[in-house]
């Protein structure tokens, strides 16, 4: 009896689970590989940020997603680094050799050069990162709370996203709900109502990736909160509680927030593969990097231009379409049939939500906003949340937060004294 | 106008927010400091450390809590010292000064004068604690389906809790069945079936302050679980991975869990007034303390023996009762009505539960044992919850968790690389 191949699958991302979910073969046996122990739903991490949701409500262990899979293991350990042309990896100290490598490791955020930016505007990847954002932005208004100065309070509460994408967007609106809303009645000596929300976004409109109108009015439901917007300035300098823009403005703020870069993982590098600026890997046209034809990349980690002449998104649906593609591609090539058609990235449309009752949407020739936008954001959130009790969870918290604008993860944990 | 009177309540356990809830007078203003921003369910912390819960759910914002309250203020921040005759504490720095305090500092994790065990063998006070829990306990389990050594998978899956009160008892159970049912089928190489639990209790049974019977059915139910059960020995040493024994045992385990004391906090020192040797101070009849009537001392922090006979337990019961008595009191104090009768506790019953359907309870000459403990347990514990949300939530989780034997916490954070 030949021997099993051995298939490796690096990051339990939406990428990456989707190809464990789609890839069943009776030669093979899959270790799934990931630093942390859960499935994170990142389309909801700033909801985390933002104490409207708790950690446990947007991730599921990975065990518990594919216990019934007696083909697959899972491996909770830090990849240190990938030999091709040896065909192993190393996690922690040992070595784990692959017949297949499925490289699904997904981004991290970029401060573009500047990584001393980070200490002072955390960025927003894990859930670690929304803990630390939570911790923070809740510490400021009760930091500006025990202020007796007004100066020092209106820089405590005061909050710049840097980013105009859907992450910044969603950020801006939901820190603005939290002051306008939820916090409102809580302090007696500060009003959290004059909090500043300011998002920065260097082109001319935000969420550049819908078509202007969206953006425009996005920027109008983001003003309608009370965020207010600049536009077409790139950030010069960050330093501790400072923002100075390349207009010349300096912003002093208790919290910044990064939302402007993602660059794919440095293990990328390992690959051997050519890459573009972000790190991203020109895999070709069936996924597999050049000269390795049984590695493959799929998510956030490849620069594709597909046959359609569609530049793949970093966003999870085409994650997850590269996860079924090549499960497809490996279950064909194990039953010694030739690879199947060239990726081609199918856009199902994309939203961004705003606020309350606020978001955009685009659905192939379709553009709404508003109200209409938000149940559709509500939606297809819920469908693809992984997990029936999340799923409950999740539904009942937006339910009870709609209802009485409380929000129920509003819990500072890992305080130091 | 003559001003209003400075009440300080440090503290926002269960004995300091009674006081805040019952306590309202024209002539008062409160303040109300915790060095957390959050009201701890702790009866149910165990919960969190065995991953049936999430933070949020046990937590609820004290300025949440107390939001419609004008006329009390929260202040975060760490109560630094108590200067009785100057009438003032210092929190953070800044001088907070007093016409009335009460002290609910509650209690605080003791290892009987080994308090570098505290690195060995995390104890059970806060959320933190349960996080820092639930985190080693499941990476054990992560880190024997890696090993290859079957002795170094068996002591991985070991976990020995100290202490056979209420909260080593639910721990143990608790553990059990983390590892019995949900854990079970998650794993390749290790069988989470073949966990050790193990509970050490220095006396001659579990449940001391329950009927000799009820601590017997306790033992029956744990050992039901697979629980195993050393009574009347004493641990002599603790260190990574090792527990000694009086009795000679040296256990190897991957996780110690400690549940065998509790002291005061270091604060009480401060106070001036005689203290017992786990740091409780000797009130008066009253609540207040010796040479200092304006001083008021509720919740675990006591050591007093009622007009009954009683000796006040520190259980949650007697700290909401203590903190009501002394809002009476302040109430008629600035009404210049004279002072109420000494405070007297009730014994309204107490359960301790041990697993799934599983528990022990008396109830004045009611005992009572198995489901109908747990049924009791689940009621009184959802009714006594602060927070609608968090009780819709919890219940739905703990539904869930009937039907499923999943649980929806099994996240780890704060993992570092």
């Amino acid at each position: 009896m030949e021997s099993k191949k051995r298939v490796v699958v690096l990051g339990a991302g939406f990428g990456g689970l989707a190809f464990c979910q789609a890839f069943r073969h009776p030669a093979a046996e899959i270790t799934l590989v990931d630093r942390q122990n859960h499935h994170l739903f990142q389309p909801l991490l700033y909801q985390v940020a933002t104490a409207g949701l708790s950690a446990a409500e947007i991730a599921q262990p990975i065990r518990s997603i594919l216990r019934d899979r007696t083909d697959l293991s899972v491996r909770l350990g830090n990849v240190e680094s990938i030999l091709p042309t040896e065909k192993r990896v190393v996690v922690d100290g040992n070595s784990l050799p692959f017949d297949y490598l499925i490289f699904a490791l997904g981004g991290r955020t970029s401060y573009f050069g500047h990584p001393e930016w980070e200490a002072f505007a955390p960025g927003l990847k894990s859930l670690a990162d929304a803990q630390r954002i939570r911790r923070e932005v809740l510490l400021a208004f009760e930091q500006a709370e025990n202020s007796l100065d007004p100066k020092e309070q209106q820089r405590l509460m005061t909050i710049v996203v840097i980013g105009g994408g859907p992450t910044g967007v969603e950020l801006a609106g939901a820190c603005a709900e939290l002051a306008q809303h939820v916090l409102r009645q809580d302090f007696r000596r500060i009003d959290p109502g004059q909090t500043r929300v300011i998002l920065i976004e260097g082109s001319h409109h935000i969420l550049g990736q819908f078509p202007e109108t969206l953006g425009i009015r996005g920027e109008e439901q983001l003003k309608a909160l009370g965020v207010e917007i600049r536009c077409g300035t790139l950030v010069r300098e960050i330093s501790q509680g400072t923002v100075t823009l390349q207009s010349g403005e300096v912003i002093e703020a208790g919290n910044i927030l990064w939302a402007a870069g993602v660059s794919a993982s440095p293990l990328t590098a390992a690959l051997g593969a050519p890459r573009d600026r972000a790190g991203r890997v020109q895999v070709r046209p069936d996924l597999s990097i050049p000269d390795h034809p049984s590695i493959f990349v799929i998510g956030d980690a490849i620069a594709l231009v597909d046959p359609n002449g569609v530049t793949v998104p970093g966003v999870s649906p085409a994650a997850i379409q590269a996860g079924q593609h090549v499960a497809r591609i490996l279950e064909s090539e194990l039953d010694a049939r030739p690879r199947r058609v060239p990726f081609r990235y199918w856009d199902k449309g994309s939203m961004a939500t705003i606020g309350r009752s606020a978001a955009v949407a685009k659905m192939g020739p379709l553009e709404f906003s508003g109200y209409p936008a938000w149940l559709a954001w509500l939606f297809v959130h819920l469908i693809f949340l992984i997990g029936f009790r999340n799923r409950v969870a999740v539904l009942w918290q937006w339910f009870y937060s709609y209802l009485t604008y409380k929000r129920g993860a509003r819990i500072i944990t890992g305080l130091k004294w």
